[in-house]
């Protein structure tokens, strides 16, 4: 990786893209220039990477000339006014937001599943949604050893997944709960949405906004992307997303059927334990398994609670714990990156 | 209900205890002469019931003479050792511990649903396990209406589940976390088992201890007594069960096939309306769903984001919330008692 690279980080001080800059620090990606994008609003303050000061500058369409790579992450309004208009202008643009997950002209990519999809970019390349991401990375050595016919989740997601202020909502309930104060809820379940409910000593049983099929878009996500990821529109995906008060991690109880039948649990297991990005913690006698707390700030996805299902030979139950920050946005921006330059695609 | 019994409540000051007591007086049983019964150590001591207050004795086999009704929430051990003794000294034995539950003598009673199996009782009936209750009461009206083929539930269980200590140790976790100070662990998952883990600001994919095949004892619970109680040995039932930093009021994930074809999501939202015992909360366009953190205090089952699956004809997904401590076991335990009484039993 001799080559340095011309980076623009759209949307730098949100949680993501805080992440996005340490990622791309850590991983020491090549980057020869960087440059930090933002509104208007935010435009002139600075932020520090690397030991170096950086001096925000307005996202404009004119602002990406010259970028090599432009990582986005500033909410679907930005990426659907900005990503076209980037990568007509050279960028390859890797897309944290919802805005071209689903557009056919789009590869929408987690490395260690579909990173061969990366070659059909039309300058656009789409992150996954957080609690796809996790879950994709752990089925598919099942997928590929298996089959896979039908996956039922139930997600218990952290509320960084809804940004900085949310995270900040937590805690100040939190600490009004301890003092015996009242509670406020502002943010969560969605910013955008009529009512807020408290997340502290709660749970919410909503993740974005509804869609008419009483599933909300955050569970329709979960469904179609991991459909196209995995290249298989036949595959039965049904989600329950939940928000649960923990900072960060996502958890998720999954249950899968898989087309072979007499799969024991111990071959299930090592197809896990073979497979990229993926750690199995499962070891029950030890009381071993992945809880968000012990995720946060780790790369790999983590598995465990692997077992058979009594009734049903072809099914199987798992627990997919992953750093929704890291693997479920800003290192699978980093690595998509990553493995473009590697493939030549860069 | 002119008829006045002895009642007696063996580990009357646990977390279940004390609302069994307010149960009591909240539902107006018709306590004659009540007894609080516990361990040599809590002989003595005294608590207030209906404005009078009691002195607690040690629970030994003598002290049931007498007694009608016998609430049992004391732990396994205590049950053991002193529900047969109470039974054979006349008292009707209402446990909440996993004692007796799979006992083919004793019947696993939740009246909405098998209230006709506590005529076959020989002394003791038990109260279900919490997260077994609230699922039964939602889906014994589906079973009913359009027969119940699989279930496949994963929980978001409250820290009160585990008693007192377990609430008093999200408090002190949650008041570490604020103040920046170390958080310990001492209780959570489980008491008796080798390691614990922080709840604050955690999930833990560990209720009970494990048994042999992965899934623990919680889990099996949910899947052995859903059978018992529905007289169905062929349903399939599959658990997943995670404990939440909640203080009161589990939640539960829940997919379920029926029988028949073709039912749509609103006669399946009908069956649950019409139900005794449920209270539909499952209106999308007003963010109205369930929440344990509004179901605290509260005696029904609550159920909401009813829909259907999207491959599957059969399927059917919602969501189910209710006071553990309350329809989970000490409204239960009361309900039980109620009905024995207008059936003629006590």
């Amino acid at each position: 990786m001799a080559k340095e690279l011309t980076v623009a980080v759209v949307g730098a001080t949100g949680a993501v893209g805080t992440k996005m800059m340490e990622q791309l620090a850590k991983r020491k990606f090549p980057v020869g220039k960087l440059k930090l994008l933002a509104s208007k609003r935010s435009a002139g303050n600075t932020l520090d990477f690397a030991g170096q000061t950086y001096t925000i500058e307005e996202a404009t369409p004119e602002a990406f000339e010259g970028v090599d790579v432009a990582l986005f992450s500033a909410g679907g309004s930005v990426s659907k006014a900005l990503a076209k208009e980037a990568a007509k202008r050279g960028a390859v643009v890797i897309d944290n937001t919802s805005a071209f997950r689903m557009d056919p002209e789009v590869p929408l990519v987690v490395p260690e599943v579909n990173r061969a999809d990366l070659k059909e970019h039309n300058g656009i390349i789409a992150n996954p949604n957080c609690s796809t991401i996790q879950m994709v990375v752990a089925l598919e050595p099942i997928r590929q050893a298996f089959g896979l016919k039908n996956i039922i989740v139930s997600t218990y997601q952290a509320v960084s997944g809804s940004g900085v202020s949310a995270i900040e909502e937590l805690h100040q309930q939190s600490l009004a709960w301890d003092e015996g104060k009242n509670v406020e809820a502002n943010i969560l379940p969605v910013k955008s949405d009529k009512k807020h409910f408290p997340i502290a000593r709660n749970v919410l049983p909503q993740i974005d906004v509804f869609t008419e099929n009483g599933f909300t878009y955050e569970e329709m996500k979960m469904i179609n992307e991991t459909k196209k990821i995995m290249h298989d529109d036949a595959l039965a995906v049904a989600a329950t997303c939940v928000r649960v008060p923990v900072v960060a991690g996502h958890s998720e109880s999954v249950f899968v059927e898989v087309d072979k039948a007499g799969v024991t649990v111990e071959e299930f297991r090592k197809a896990l334990e073979n497979a990229p990005g993926v750690v199995v913690q499962d070891d029950i006698t030890n009381q071993q398994y992945p809880m968000p707390l012990f995720a946060e700030g780790e790369d790999p996805t983590f598995v465990g609670r692997i077992r058979k299902d009594l009734a049903n030979d072809r099914g199987f139950h798992l627990w997919i714990v992953a750093d929704n920050l890291l693997k479920g946005a800003a290192l699978n921006s980093i690595q998509i990156a990553e493995a473009m330059l590697e493939d030549g695609l860069l």
